[in-house]
């Protein structure tokens, strides 16, 4: 209840700040006073007024608000949004700010613009940021090397303490990242870091060397995000060198861009699971959404379609004893249900760590156990529970009916082993083989457990029911 | 290709390192000089030869390693693993390293170990870490407390930018995170924040009001992580303040562990798709992985038995014109499919963003948009193929079979619209009744979707098949 009444206080706060800054913008001040006023705000408050207030009052922000402190503000809404905004101000104004901005926030952006202003616009980027934004556009975008920023400090490895600081006081008024300073030789091969507290409270007279990690963790821009992602979070470090394949310090991943990037990895997964081929947003056009989920789908026709033939064949089964066929899907739900749950714990524990042969036997057998005793509790459940209508609510007496849940009841424990393997082995399997097994297993996983299930259940149900205990 | 190559090469570093490490620590130098090599390198590398050493071994690098390394190498392994270690040492050994641990680290730490040897130790700590913990403990796991450190600057608003600069100076050496300074007034309130950088490029004689952001971003320790973890996200800051409910500042949330919260709720909203209650790691042990997934399998039992006995209505027509279950298997997972698509692609957009009511119809019909073409499309598909596959390969005749499979395409591009409405309005529903969407939507959303689907195959095939074209 607590927390309900402080959240919403929490939250009545942004609509407050909104409503301060409109209003700020909206009163008749000089410009340099609104200007004084506005930059007490958050960028991220002042980003969230942008889709509130008119065109005419976005204008007006622009001409009054410095160009470094707009683009922190467009570097806080979406791609899309930004471009949008960008296209309401002239080339040089837009130019300015995007030369201003992280350069790989700057990329993302120009990728939503239209490609004759996009020419343009690179064409009148200050040199600096034309050489960043060239440089980070010519890695792809799920390669590490898309992701990280030129905005850091670098400093060389044969300087003292005092002149380390110096070029930090100078290279600060340009670059934010500066918690960690980065560390490369003559020939700006990447040497190591220095700690930023480590330099402040150096005595005088400590050796730089005794500062400088030279094990400090790297990636290398061509390796795919990931390939590294598991690495980027092992090392808890706020920003981590990127080097090309000479060792030449290009730029850094700042913890920022982690965030970022861990969100979108987990969220592709994510989506994945769900057969959709990529994660969807809500502006997304109609076409794109179905781009992303037909393909999934239509793999998984194919199977069903497949499915469906094998279930065909039991079609003797079911005519002589109809009653069965009410519970195929209750069989085929629950396998799906197990199968779905090992597939999730597997690609979770495959993301997380690089497994021995001997955790990943362990992870199979111990998936087999849960299955085997979460199938026994459910097949006696259902054992009982179907036994009863049948026998009662069909009224085809209970013996009947226990002989039926009977078979359900063991059908259900064997689905649901079979199905406990199953979604361990194939994400295993595909992560082997270098396959995403987020999105290889699902539809996989289904169609094999479908069919292990409609199997088990009619052919133990024709071979009990109708074979020896003739109820047919 | 070059980035396999690249990343071979990467990945072969780590065991390089480790293999260095060992070497170092097996060597015969003095203490001193191990010592000195060890702290060349990154605290997560030497964590990573923590569990292929022998008992041994550690307990030298105990006794070689200074407390505040060994505390950053325990904070990068797990807390099983790091309370593990700790149990290997003597007490005040464990009690020190606990002390120099980050707290919040400290407390997942402590929450492994044994109760009579944890409270031994929580004795022993210094008294600031004592205090620390305390407060850290004090806040529910869920709640962004728990995840808060109290390592941080904190300044006076009434300092001159010279005392400033020398009080940042005196705290580095015991707070990690310097990159912002925390400004409060006489009472501890939080007043603000200061960007170290602005701090080291301001000029003499700059007023520390000017450096001073008064509105930065700050949450409420009570709040859960769920509802401020946007904020969080929203506000691209290294680091955010925790104030308790009369706005004293308490600790921050620094980006390290945002990305850890980041991936904690993407990791269990994607276990909650899946069907299991938490995310599950790979040493739990078989009882609790039950426990974590029992509670879905029974509710979706209890719901498989239900729809089993809805299928069960349409006995008479199974027996009357059996071909027609085959392909219920394949209406029942399409329309399933289209439904988790739809439900995962909801659930991303609650999660990122707060939805105005507009948005949430849009979302709805854009959904029954994208199930209506989909399940046009692959309605046809089936259409053709099952009647191919019923006249030909079955030899009932193509009549018969496309009567069949026309009934099949239909059902499916009704099932599939209904799906994705059903997939998009129930999380919907719950996230208003403030109920995770992500745990409770799957199951009811399966449950409907197989109602809607067998009930529209079966009674369109009772109406045509059977009632209008008597292929019974």
């Amino acid at each position: 209840m607590e927390e309900e009444l402080l959240e919403d206080l929490v939250l009545s706060q942004k609509p407050d700040y909104a409503t301060e800054i409109i209003g700020i913008l909206r009163g008749n001040e000089a410009p340099r006073v609104i200007a004084d006023k506005l930059s007490d705000y958050h960028e991220a408050d002042i980003a969230d007024i942008l889709p509130i207030i008119s065109e005419q009052e976005r204008k007006k922000l622009y001409r009054i608000v410095d160009v470094s402190f707009l683009s922190d503000i467009l570097e806080s809404v979406e791609e899309e949004e930004a471009s949008k905004y960008l296209d309401e101000m002239d080339l040089r104004k837009a130019a300015a700010i995007l030369s201003k901005m992280e350069p790989d926030a700057a990329v993302d952006v120009l990728r939503e613009i239209r490609k004759e202003r996009r020419l343009i616009l690179i064409d009148l980027l200050n040199d600096e940021a034309k050489k960043d934004i060239a440089l980070i556009a010519s890695f792809d975008e799920d390669e590490i090397g898309s992701k990280m920023t030129t905005n850091y400090v670098v400093i060389r490895e044969n300087l003292s303490i005092k002149e380390a600081m110096h070029s930090l006081v100078d290279q600060a008024a340009e670059n934010d990242n500066i918690s960690t300073l980065f560390v490369v030789d003559e020939d700006g091969i990447f040497y190591g870091a220095v700690d930023l507290k480590d330099l402040i409270i150096a005595r005088q007279g400590t050796k730089m060397d005794e500062l400088i990690m030279t094990s400090y963790p790297y990636v290398y821009g061509h390796e795919t995000v990931d390939d590294c992602l598991e690495r980027l979070r092992d090392y808890n470090e706020d920003s981590i060198p990127v080097l090309d394949n000479d060792n030449t310090l290009l730029g850094v991943i700042t913890s920022q861009s982690m965030i970022q990037v861990v969100d979108d990895a987990m969220g592709d997964d994510y989506a994945k699971l769900a057969g959709l081929t990529a994660e969807e947003d809500l502006q997304e056009p109609l076409g794109q959404s179905m781009k992303k989920r037909l393909p999934w789908l239509l793999i998984l026709l194919a199977l069903g379609l497949g499915v469906s033939t094998v279930v065909g064949v039991f079609e003797k089964v079911v005519a002589e004893l109809t009653i069965i066929m009410a519970f195929q899907s209750l069989i085929l739900d629950m396998s799906g249900n197990v199968g779905t749950q090992s597939l999730a714990v597997t690609i979770r524990v495959l993301m997380d760590e690089n497994l021995t042969a001997k955790q990943k036997f362990g992870l199979v057998t111990k998936e087999m156990r849960v299955g085997f005793f979460n199938g026994l509790l459910l097949g006696i459940i259902s054992f009982i529970f179907v036994g009863l209508y049948i026998g009662l609510v069909k009224r085809r007496g209970i013996a009947f009916g226990y002989a039926v849940s009977g078979c359900i009841g063991v059908s259900m424990i064997v689905a649901m082993v079979i199905s406990a393997a199953v979604g361990t082995l194939i994400p295993l399997l595909f992560n082997r083989l270098k396959v995403d097994p987020a999105v290889a297993s699902g539809p996989l996983i289904t169609t094999i457990n479908d069919l292990v299930a409609v199997v088990t259940y009619y052919s133990l149900s024709g071979l009990f029911l109708i074979g020896i205990f003739h109820l047919a």
